[in-house]
């Protein structure tokens, strides 16, 4: 299979349709389809033939999306790039995946010049924004203008279409290669997670770079629903977005989820067109995700995966989502969900024997969803792959009927005086109380017990709650060895990664400066 | 993929719900997923392993389920045969495939002793049923009770899951190898078409070794829907497991929903737990589909395809079934519908250029649900998938909205003074007349126009209406040409293949008797 199939799809049936909606601009699947046609002539012209790599670093927005389906129709390969890094990082990634063609927008192009020197392997820049080009990068309306439509390169489902450097929380990226296949095996699983029609309209709110936003891209693409863009995440802009777009499905991050919510201008919005809300990238406390089941009255759908998995392993349906269903249903609110249809998952202990239901160990996952490798790291990639399963890295169980249930990243759990704690469940605990706005738990130094549960709390504007009573509200909660030992208060919004997960390990540097963290 | 991956699915989310309805049997998944691993234990010790045949000679039923997913877990390749073959063609197809194992049911263990001594490969013959196995069989239920389950043999993707006779309505049939990926991409697609979950009932009521039926099998599987099964078609039959078993999604071959629709005890029947109609296999008669729509409240879908498509590949969704809509949602009803998610679909002329929207040719499609290939017969092969795309031998067109309109089997249209005549649309004409209950369009020799279109006709029982005022009739709808140059009556069913097709190449014979009938 070859994902440019999905827009021959909907250049076919759904032509005279809206494809893009993003500001001022509107296409049609046929106008946007030409200019992917055309885009692919341009990539074509500047030398990008089968395999080679076509980078963008970009905001959000109708060429980024226009850059994917041109790159694969063309027969290259996307390297989309993490807006938050530094310098020097992407100057790593781009020579490293050896890009060809760097596409950069007006917000980005500042940024070229200081790197431009040091990049090896970089023939054209090409500047993609609604106003000309700076000197020394080619214009991208111009090249597509003048460009002629080609062909498509019909790459085999077993090609690699794209590099994405994982957001590398925890170690340095690593380029991860997905196939068309592996994103056409996303694109069903996700439409029938979604049950997306012709009929809606999706935001793009993610950043694009991120599987957790090109999740949706094609699946979507596939049944010819509506793309609507705002460049980057802030809430206010994205409630306006839903409103004025009447966006029918959203991808919220519970970071996202969590601003929108509490944004002092949240009820002002219009936003009942949304008919579903996908969730996921990182775990959503339980009050959170009822507060939000309770003040927006649609359909919600967790996710779980990460970008080697395509991203989708997992998802937990609108149908287990019942805020006041028996104690076994309200279980189901803190799960992960169940394999997606054509994913296998199975917890594993360290020797890769199935774990019995119940028991923590680590989830692992089979499928045409699990990554072709990790460029140019075979030993990694064996390692993440051995005996045929994508080992996630993440900690878990599942539960006699099948549902996943995750306690914290392996890497994060806290060990104290010999019990295992999750912080996920200090976190949940934690959320409960109503002064909460934002809680991370990490484990720190300590004398005694080698490493002690501490949180980090920002609260609500307008509240306010003591260390201790905080710890003593825990106590209520969950048992005494997982209450944080100590509290500090955080004065601003916890350090996030660029898709909202917490940056723990920020977090956590001040105390074990000058230490080693035991890793388990 | 690995077809088991459905079942394994089942097992793991739906453990304790109902499975399998067949009389008296009631089964969960997890009991039907420990025959289906006993079965494979039984097979592997016959001698089956990677690649081996197995053929299931059997009414529909639970085994026959069963079946294909023991085959599959033991690594071998499953030879569905059609029950209505003559014993020298099943010897002939059981010697080709190399079969080693045959599986037969009461009903057609007698037929053995003729075929026994020409049976070249099979080294086996079970015996699947309630009663005891006659002499010289081996006893299945016995087997499956004192055989150890084993693990499944996980073929790849790209190995043959089975070897699927086509029905032969033309020239002698040809084993069609569809592999495990094949059988998933049905899967995913059907599942996307019919939106079935884990609270759908199916019924197997059309042959289950034709790919109308099996079609439903995986994908129904995958989300843990139940197996209704009736032994065979017969329209009270299937109207009473509709009301019995609350079955929500049938598949009802054109000929099945008329003989449904036109039987004297329709009225008496519940048959109001069905959500959902799956229609296909044969052209349906505009008059049908809309009587039908009017008398049985629930979701209509077509499916078009064939055995080399795994089958579907193109479908028409419940919400193009608009029986009063505007003149443009009509036509929709006359139409085989869109490619599914994964397949591409072109209309391309005899050197394979694509046609102009509109025009009539052939119709071809590629995608994953494409076959492997035709066993043993490496030129036809090669034919039918000339420049990567399946012929279907089906002509047709697409309109500007991609719909497609099938006009004729490619060697059933009939030229008549250089003018081609679709008989599909001669046989709509006849069918709006009130009399009518079947009809098939023929060509005949003719003297002066080469053929001639002549119709058979059978009539609604207490109806009547002469040659003359049908001819009459047609006259009405459709252009001289094409009208009935003569009417003959038949007394009874018109002849049909398993699954409906009415057999025109044994009604066309006797007008043809030592002459050659020009083929287009």
């Amino acid at each position: 299979m070859q994902v440019t199939q999905t827009l021959r799809r909907a250049m076919l049936l759904y032509r005279d349709h809206t494809a893009v909606l993003d500001g001022e601009v509107r296409q049609s699947w046929s106008e946007f389809g030409d200019r992917v046609q055309r885009l692919a002539g341009v990539l074509r012209e500047l030398g990008i033939g089968d395999d080679d790599k076509v980078a963008v670093f970009m905001l959000n927005g109708h060429r980024y999306f226009e850059l994917f389906f041109g790159t694969f129709w063309a027969g290259g390969v996307v390297v989309p790039i993490n807006i938050r890094l530094a310098a020097p990082e992407i100057v790593h990634q781009l020579n490293e995946a050896e890009v060809r063609v760097l596409v950069v927008d007006d917000t980005f192009a500042m940024m070229l010049p200081a790197m431009r020197d040091k990049l090896q392997t970089v023939r054209h820049v090409v500047h993609a924004a609604s106003v000309p080009a700076p000197e020394g990068m080619l214009d991208y309306e111009t090249l597509i203008r003048e460009a002629a439509p080609i062909d498509d390169a019909e790459r085999d489902g077993d090609d690699v279409a794209g590099i994405f450097y994982t957001g590398g929380t925890t170690g340095r990226a690593k380029g991860v290669m997905l196939t068309h296949d592996n994103l056409m095996a996303n694109a069903l699983n996700g439409t029938l997670t979604n049950r997306a029609s012709r009929d809606d309209i999706y935001l793009h709110s993610a950043p694009m770079f991120h599987l957790a936003d090109i999740s949706s891209t094609f699946g979507l693409t596939m049944v010819g629903a509506q793309h609507a863009f705002i460049p980057f995440f802030e809430p206010e802009g994205m409630m306006r977005a839903i409103q004025n777009y009447r966006v029918t499905i959203a991808l919220m991050i519970p970071t996202m989820l969590n601003m929108v919510l509490n944004h002092p201008n949240f009820s002002e919005y219009d936003l009942s067109s949304l008919r579903g809300i996908a969730y996921g990238a990182s775990p959503i406390p339980e009050a959170l995700l009822r507060r939000a089941m309770e003040v927006l009255p649609c359909e919600f759908t967790q996710g779980y995966g990460m970008t080697e998995l395509s991203p989708l392993c997992a998802y937990l349906p609108p149908e287990d989502h019942i805020p006041n269903g028996t104690p076994e249903q309200q279980k189901r609110l803190r799960s992960a969900g169940i394999p997606i249809f054509t994913a296998e998952v199975k917890v594993m202990d360290e020797n890769d024997r199935e774990l019995p239901r119940g028991e923590v160990g680590e989830i692992c996952a089979r499928g045409p969803m699990v990554m072709k490798g990790y460029w140019k790291q075979p030993e990694a990639t064996a390692q993440a792959l051995r005996n045929g399963w994508m080992h996630t890295g993440d900690m878990g169980y599942m539960d006699e009927d099948g549902y996943i249930y995750l306690v914290d990243r392996s890497k994060d759990m806290i060990v104290t005086g010999g019990e295992n704690v999750y912080s996920v469940e200090v976190e949940a605990a934690l959320h409960e109380h109503p002064a909460v706005l934002e809680a991370a738990v990490i484990g720190i130094p300590d004398e005694q017990w080698g490493e002690a549960v501490h949180a980090i709390v920002v609260l609500k504007p307008g509240h306010s709650a003591g260390e201790e009573e905080l710890i003593h509200h825990c106590h209520g909660l969950i048992a005494n060895y997982k209450c944080p030992k100590s509290v500090s208060f955080h004065p601003q919004e916890l350090p996030k990664s660029p898709v909202g997960k917490i940056l723990k390990r920020e977090l956590r540097a001040p105390y074990w400066e000058g230490r080693e963290r035991q890793i388990h």
